[in-house]
């Protein structure tokens, strides 16, 4: 059951050229993810030019500060400033409502 | 100037096959909402698959509710269940903190 309030985490990015291992730790950051208390869904996107946006959904603020703590995952964000990211930038934000078709 | 609180709406979807005149309305949607008050950005990504992910960034839920209902857009969207979409979903957020590299 999805709680009635819930958090989104947008991630927007511009990867450089070239993989450089990207796809791997990507995997396997999203597997790593899935697994962590309070993780709810996770959607991603990235186009041909680099231009990528990743929204993770979760049952609240101390489930995102406990997944940007993990220890593998701040290994991949060093990477990431070093490696892989001409620029990103994160949104931590609260889902005020939602509708779909 | 961004203002200290503002919004976010994430607007995720799955393209059918084919165009149908979507692309040209894409265009003239972006170019219409950032006309619109209270409007900041927007980032949009659609990958090969027809996996897109839009979000519009706005400085109160009254300028969100007004792109809503604006004349235009209400016809994109009617076109938008009828033709273009398998499937989408909006979620509208406040934006709690953010942060870049």
């Amino acid at each position: 059951m999805k709680p009635t309030t819930y958090y989104a985490v947008i991630f927007t990015s511009q990867r450089n050229e070239g993989d450089h291992g990207y796809s791997e730790m990507a995997d396997r950051m999203d597997e790593l993810a899935r697994k962590q208390p309070g993780f709810i869904d996770a959607e991603s996107v990235r186009d041909a030019a680099g231009s990528g946006i990743t929204v993770s959904y979760w049952e609240s603020l101390e489930a995102i500060r406990s997944w940007k703590q993990n220890e593998e995952h701040l290994v991949a964000q060093e990477k990431g400033r070093q490696a892989w990211y001409e620029s990103y930038k994160v949104r931590i934000c609260k889902v005020e409502r939602e509708y779909s078709f």
